[in-house]
């Protein structure tokens, strides 16, 4: 549906879509928003403190997904070049309450670097090695951290000054996009540590924390901001979730068979976290009961090392979950771009999401 | 300035405002709000689980003031009886994101009770026991939790369904005390545990946590609601700062003498964890160099019992600090009520004001 702010002309809508310009953007809001922070208001070191912090952590890395896909969301639906100034801070708002998630969420797993830098409440407690208790610094200051970063979303958000019905329909669909991530959170939590052949609950952390959280509803907030029709936004939900599943499966292979230096991210971590992924609880139900017996052991130890990765890694293969994983993402991959053919939006969007969906399915990092 | 919602007749005016009232509406919505969230939507399970242990820890206990501040806000700015069910969401939105901020802040503080209960994350980690880490498990879900309760508190506030003017100006309002009271978390947690003489740092404390958040931003997102002029926020600035200093300085003499059986509160916690009071600074500044070295020695002791209370009670005492602090609560509390008699409101919300100021000041719990 093409809105009042304005229509995509036939020359617009064949010029393709920047996705770098759309990144960069979101970083200028992002960094002026967070450098204000510092610098303004009562409270001055506190604040130059605390925005610094927080700056760094924005700053070291991203892909600004959930940003992006707002972006196209918006174009989806018909949205104005002349309005995506206002969605830009719609867009950067939710990448600000990713950051807090982050933080909160490195802070239960007892994360020690993100995106190859030291987590926020490590960065804290090396800080405060002075003090009698360090670690108990870093948390707390780190929690405090995230529910700043949380609030300042909200503030940024309101900055984009949306109103009227289309700003109505958007909030509905954040409000239940955060507590869709936080369900996620939780059961992510509670399965973690002792996984099972459980796939049904291995989908659903998947569905809440990737296809809702990662996918569905940043494009459906930016569609909605552009008053997409019903239509519109049962075909962005029809393409994110076999979109956000493919992207979660790959990055659980990654998780265990990636090259670090290529991910940014360990490939031990999960395995001696024992996450509850669909790669796990696919090995769990099909590999023989000695290996069955022998992942048991390895898996969920905080003590794991190379060797004993290892041995999963060929378990997991050796049991085909791993094939059934490619197999997976290979299928949603599929049902992504077939949905993406059918979908009523302008061709350039279509060209920028398969993309999207193809880089998410092969990337290597 | 009364808005165009209603006028408030002479009759009404002069009827007390019945706080009772207030914070049984305000239980009421919070109890309907969350008590849904667990009952509808995906995720059942989950959301009962959540839901019900967020339901515990809010019935448990608790002043209300926010709200209830909130509410008189509202009224002394002339908001009508009419625009008062709109507002008592607004105000239950802010007990909400409180709770969500005490269940962070009892992670931080380490504190094993609350309101005479167990804290989430004691909950939690009970729960949990028959897990590897229950302890970690209890933080991460009450992080977890404490976030989900903040989202829901701006689902609750934006369901009041305020627009226009008046919304935005209380929206700033309301993003100002998140930021204020987060840097009043952030600074208590640098300064608990080395406590110093530096009268100034804890003033800045009270400032952030106890003015700010508690007193003048309820009332003033209260009073924005009804459009206030600048002449009554300024009243309510000129209240909220003395009674908030007054309120927090008799909290902190709570903290040392009170009666654990009265007040619900340890006596020994602040002195445990080294709480960086006003109290404290000043006894810091006063007491003989042999008083200032066991005050030094035992306060953010984490093993500090009775009778290392008893000997800091006693220095406390004798180095005029407890005396001076009751000086500055009865100057305080005599400000707030000078320029209440001066404020620009109807009587019967001077009145309540008046009543609320003198059982903050004058409290044993």
């Amino acid at each position: 549906m093409v809105t009042t702010h304005g229509s995509i002309t036939e020359t617009q809508a064949g010029t393709p879509i920047d996705l770098v310009a759309i990144r960069e953007q979101v970083d200028a809001v992002l960094a002026d928003f967070v450098g204000r922070k510092g610098t303004v208001g009562e409270g001055h070191w506190l604040a130059a403190d605390l925005s610094g912090v927080l700056h760094d952590y924005l700053f070291a890395g991203g892909k600004r997904i959930r940003p992006v896909l707002c972006a196209l969301g918006w174009y989806a639906a018909g949205g104005s070049a002349e309005g995506a100034p206002q969605l830009v801070r719609v867009a950067a708002a939710l990448e600000l309450f990713h950051a807090a998630l982050l933080i909160h969420d490195d802070i239960i797993d007892n994360s020690e670097t993100r995106r190859g830098r030291p987590t926020v409440h490590r960065v804290l407690a090396e800080r405060a090695h002075d003090r009698p208790d360090p670690r108990g610094f870093g948390t707390g200051g780190a929690i405090v951290l995230g529910d700043l970063a949380m609030a300042w979303s909200d503030e940024l958000l309101h900055s984009a000054e949306f109103s009227g019905p289309n700003w109505a329909a958007a909030l509905a669909i954040l409000h239940t996009m955060r507590t869709e991530v936080m369900y996620g959170q939780y059961l992510d939590l509670l399965t973690t540590g002792r996984p099972t052949g459980n796939l049904e609950h291995a989908l659903e952390i998947i569905r809440y924390k990737t296809v809702s959280y990662t996918c569905e509803r940043p494009l459906q907030i930016g569609a909605a901001l552009a008053g997409a029709s019903p239509e519109v936004q049962d075909a962005l939900a029809a393409i994110a979730r076999p979109l956000g599943e493919a992207f979660q499966l790959r990055d659980d292979l990654l998780g265990v068979y990636g090259d670090p230096a290529e991910s940014g991210k360990s490939n031990l971590e999960d395995l001696r976290d024992g996450k509850h992924t669909v790669l796990l609880a696919l090995a769990l139900t099909q590999a023989s009961p000695t290996q069955t017996a022998q992942l048991r052991a390895l898996v969920g130890n905080p003590d794991l090392d190379e060797r004993a990765a290892s041995i999963c890694r060929d378990i997991l293969t050796a049991s085909s979950a791993r094939a059934r994983v490619e197999t997976m993402i290979r299928d949603r991959s599929a049902l992504a771009q077939q949905s993406l053919d059918r979908a009523p939006f302008p061709p350039n969007v279509i060209q920028a999401l398969h993309h999207i969906s193809h880089s998410a399915v092969a990337r290597t990092s």
